[in-house]
């Protein structure tokens, strides 16, 4: 008894590299193994409930393209909705999902009604998990969409609106919780300024400090098991926002105490839109031990705006599960497609198409990834190169053994003259393109 | 008896705003008071050797076009150089310069003679200090146009390159001190990388960190009494820097337990290479503590490279100062001109009219920042927006005082609806032009 | 009788410099004569009427911010509407307003009575122009925001949406005939494409020179007075916009022998956003005698997209009117703030400060650059600098005189080694600076 | 008899996609037949002179990393230069090759001495053609470099410096003609400028017009049966490089009546540095008749300037040969790499494996290109999207039978109400994925 949103469609199925089926994987397969674990494991996707479900087809210039028979302001619309997502969901066989309150729920006429709608809606999403066996991969607050939220949410001028926002944030988090979400993401779309005049930038740090604080407060208080995860982006909405990059967040962290409690959850877009390759925050957020998750959505190159399309390049994708593998792997993260389809991308059928070629390259990345690591094809040479520091004087400054006058007094005294050796970059690029 | 480089010139004078003479100051007033100091004591103005001595106008397409008489590779041209440039800074008045090693002395033929003809070259401008008042803002070490440094210097693969560094920098330093130096810079031109194929990035930031440490116990072991400063810049040459912005040194200072000891030297060429504003790099660095010192040259904002121009754009320059005075001034730091003449401006006197008219920009900036700040024409509409906070649940929230779930039930309680407030953008805006 | 939703604001009065009050003008002085025009007649100032009155405050993370007494689908609103607008253009002393067909009337059940609707409305305008003296300076059609358009409008790939278009772009034609309108826009915000991947280029290119074609015929036909304008813009809402930039619209009307019969309305954001700065596009629309009108409206340089912002740079605004006013000035042409307050200006006072800012920094910016012109403070070093060219064998190569072999044969012969002279951009610089 | 530059290294084979060997081909099979030619026909590779034989390794930070045996200022480095440069041709197998005259021979002390430099070392070179069998892809002339043309060559200010560049381009189509070389191009890395306030924007775009009009007249007269080919590029060296793009190209030419008498040799880079993909600039150079060469070195996405890297990104190749292949290939064009090494590859066999990894992913990118084609996998749905033009209506319109006031009127008489259609972008995005 389905929606019928789907029509005859069937569960999307493996079928292998030569299938020409659109609405079949080519590489997507759940149970093979790879890096000893399921790829379903390792990739754990993730379909987002907001761009597919909520979002009408705008833009700056245009207005609904979509129409969807759930459209609507009524909890019987929401749960039309719910019950098409939970639909898709299986038919492209993901494991789990994600959610806004905003995605799931009609604004209430207060705060109150709001919340128990989102009680209601996540009452119903329970069932639903229940019985499908998709899982929340994590749950999130809306703190950008709402008129009250247009000066920022934590980061407001008015204390009424961070109260608010705190208020938000808890009921996201206490049904995260129930549904036994495995992480909770802050994406703080209005945590930035448009302009410097009208901003104390100092003061608004400090509160958003303080909000994050009062969530891990209250995340161990309840027992959430989950990771709280900070989504970076530079700027769009705003002018600029708060949690740029990796390297940003890392630092707001460290200045709050809570590089241990919080972790990041990078998009490819955001790393685009901040000057960075997405393997460069994918190996950044590594080498700070703060990588969670990853949204798996890319923008074009050339619009300089987040476009949250779904990702194609497979060179790419390669890379960026190059570092999650290294990296150990997902343990609460997982691979959330925050992607749109094109606004012109009218029917049902691309819902699942968008999906499918989404999953299928990062199936394809996942393979080529472990196989360059298990290959060692990038990290022997890479421990070549650095080998000099491995043991002898490179250790010991590296360890702090050394001076700096006593490094310059054995300059002079052995004559150094560092001979330069080649990067071999044309070569590990090449090295790479076997792989993919 | 001078080198008649700038033939029959004679120093540059305050002539007032209506002055077309254009060898002459119409703002810059060295002895006139801005905000209880001597315009001079405020704006601190240094003039960077490298820029207008050393740099012979290549681009990547095209070598040199500066004919210059000090050009060549003895210690002869080296004091030649010395002479005109003394007589630049003379000429305009202008208290400060900066060099790097590789600007002043010609590079020998190991380590130990590079350093012999540094300290003979810098004992050449002690003397030149002595005669003509001018002062050293800060030193600094060039680990980046050798092709020893290729692959970075504290941050190479090889721990020869990072002891070579060290050895530099200490003796960069001891220069510094032995000049009076106020300051010593550290701008990492090739800390960073071309590919992340062959980059061990957690590795490389840990040299770093190694490095900056050792620089920090060698300073206060020498008692050099300057503030050491980290000059962010995101890319170009390379890939990626290290040093990416502000927000970035900051984690890094953190992470390494230094953020009390260096603070940083902002360019605006490189605040908007980052993706930011000039004067949020200066009010991010005010927020945290770490505000030291300003590169006063612009970017092209249609050109993806650093082009390192003479500031000109007054409304700029007067939001930029906004930030600096707002922070109390400079304490050791200063406005240097990392700026250097198109490559098409052949004549001695281009390098004259140059400075004086980006001076002249920066006195004028610098006034109207003074006045808005005297009349609190920003900071009062200012506090007023964030008055919610000074008292009541405000200041307990941000205090720490309120706990997420006490905010949340105050929110149901109170019927908690924020309203939204104009942000006034364009009265702000129009405020500024005010003052410009 | 006014709708009050300005309450007591009397209309904006010239105060001078020294004015405080933000509802005066401090530079905007309508009788002023700058270059034997009053200053009214230079400027020309527009009114847009989208996104002051039908834009709502959206982005694409939020929505509705604005809330005005006119929002609402009825003939009725349109009116409440058009008396605000009108109100506004009279408070400010505006002599001009611009409109798209759906900025005005509410989207009918049909083409016919959408069309019917525009009569009507613009029946209304009729009278208003009369009372209040204020005319209109363009019309157009929005071929982009209704979901029909979602592809294209003339170049889309069905000929329904052409021919729907074509209607469209006829009956605002009328209505701009019909309400004196002195020019006629053409911006095509979906002529262009989301993906090469579903696009044929060459066909689309060749239903955008039909579709003009049959614009100019009907002009001519039913004797428009007016000028045909198309608008540049390189992308957003689409990834590829055909107009995209002065060069190349260029190009496209050369091809459909369109160049004597079109001009460009060029805006100051749009040129950025194709890597241009606004006087470029300026200086080569009026090198290739198609320079039309300008939309005086910025982007943010750290945004990537179209931000409309109202102009606030007095010295960027200056250069601007330099290549407006060397070109004659405005025929047909004028300055409309294609411009919107941010979204968190809520109050009716914003839409007055806003203009008014505006509107001061463009006469601000006109004075400036007549004054340059006057002084022939930037023309004069021009000619010298190019004046080989008026004589001898400069004139004769440049005239055609001579093939290559001769000017071959000649740098042979006479030993030609050109000797380069500098290019004194810092100079210029200076001596701008002296006027803004 | 060699050089020993390369050692022992044999010439590069094809070993198929398994192989390991760094040195071997892995896709490129030259005489393997993709859509009835040799592969070799069909890519027509050409190697760079400049970045791999003239370049020393600078970057506006630092200068000479490569030390080559050839770097001296005497003919005789000059032959030996030639000897390595042919070694590299003749063991990649690469059919043509390209050169600046300033690439291959010392400049001399004046005009006549150049150029009978340039007789000398092209006579070298007929010999090594002879004997190797490799041919001229393209000549051009280095008209950016020396500081004679430092304000632009063509349109420079000083016409002795239009004069001395017409004599070089006649003597560059000489011995270009002497080569039997396919084509001839001109690159304006100058023809632009670095400021707007010194420039005469009109008149050097009729200086450019008039030079363009003498070389055709020239390479008529001598009956040169290459192909003239303009390079685009937006900037870089210059703030504004005349000819920005393929579209500002043809608007150039329509001008000046050479569009049948002139094509574009488009270079990745720098279609990605004027805002547009590669496929972009190659769709629309067929769409306008055109298209003509391509440089294939991509930019890094990550950097703001033209790093000329060897191309790695399969699937972006693939597209680029799309429209290549569509386009019916290459005539007198081929594929050239303007790519140089990273300045840290510093070995011969890096610039053998830099060669060979970009030649191979062409190969593959090539052999996708093909088969999407042969399946009409891309152009069968785009036929379909269009097929209401064929006929009808459609047809009636597009070929100008209808007037704007006929096509309105059979807007209202039907009712017409267009509908929109799926874009379906995510569907073709992952048809291409199954040939990549
Ligand atoms: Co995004
Ligand atoms: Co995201
Ligand atoms: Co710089
Ligand atoms: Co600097
Ligand atoms: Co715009
Ligand atoms: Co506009
Ligand atoms: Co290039
Ligand atoms: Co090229």
């Amino acid at each position: 008894m389905t929606t019928r949103f789907f029509g005859d469609i069937k569960p999307a199925k493996y079928e292998g590299p030569d299938s020409t089926n659109p609405l079949a994987y080519r590489f997507y397969n759940p149970d093979e193994m790879v890096m000893g674990k399921r790829m379903e494991d390792q990739l754990r996707f993730s379909i987002a409930y907001w761009h597919s479900f909520a979002w009408p087809g705008g833009d700056p210039f245009g207005g609904q393209t979509f129409e969807r028979p759930w459209f609507g302001d009524t909890m019987k619309h929401a749960k039309h909705k719910a019950d098409v997502a939970f639909e898709l969901f299986t038919l492209l066989g993901a494991p789990y999902y994600c959610f806004h309150d905003a995605d799931v729920r009609p604004e209430g006429k207060n705060f109150a009604e709001s919340a128990e709608r989102l009680d209601e809606i996540t009452d119903y999403f329970a069932q639903k998990q229940q019985a499908t066996g998709v899982k929340l991969l994590w749950g999130t607050a809306n703190l950008f969409s709402n008129r009250r939220f247009m000066s920022g949410a934590a980061t407001n001028p008015d204390p009424d609106v961070f109260a608010y926002s705190a208020a938000t944030v808890k009921k996201c988090i206490d049904v995260t919780k129930k549904l036994g979400g495995e992480n909770y993401v802050l994406w703080g779309g209005r945590e930035g300024y448009e302009t410097l005049l009208n901003t104390d930038l100092k003061r608004e740090r400090e509160q958003a400090g303080r909000f994050l604080c009062m969530v891990i407060d209250y995340v161990k208080k309840i027992g959430f098991k989950g990771t709280i995860l900070i989504e970076p982006k530079p700027q769009e909405p705003t002018k600029h926002q708060y949690d740029y990059d990796v390297a940003t967040v890392y630092g707001f962290l460290k200045d709050f105490g809570l590089e241990k409690e919080v972790k990041v959850n990078i998009e490819q877009g955001h790393a685009i839109l901040a000057g960075h390759s997405f393997e460069h925050e994918l190996a950044l957020a590594d080498a700070l031990g703060i990588f969670g998750s990853i949204d798996m959505n890319r923008n074009d190159y050339q619009s300089g705006w987040d476009t949250d399309q779904f990702p194609n390049n497979v060179p790419e994708m390669a890379l960026a599960y190059y570092y999650v593998l290294q990296n150990g792997g997902f343990t609460t993260g997982g691979t959330n497609f925050d992607a749109k389809l094109r606004r012109q991308s009218l029917e049902p059928e691309d819902l699942l198409i968008a999906h499918i070629g989404g999953m299928d390259c990062c199936a394809r990345g996942l393979k080529a990834a472990a196989k360059m690591l298990e290959d060692k094809a990038l990290s022997k040479p890479l421990a070549e190169r650095y080998s000099g520091w491995d043991s002898g004087e490179g250790k010991a400054m590296l360890s702090g053994k050394r001076t700096l006058e006593e490094v310059a007094a054995r300059v002079v005294k052995d004559g150094i003259e560092p001979q330069p050796r080649s990067g071999r970059q044309e070569y590990l690029e090449n090295v790479v393109n076997r792989y993919v």
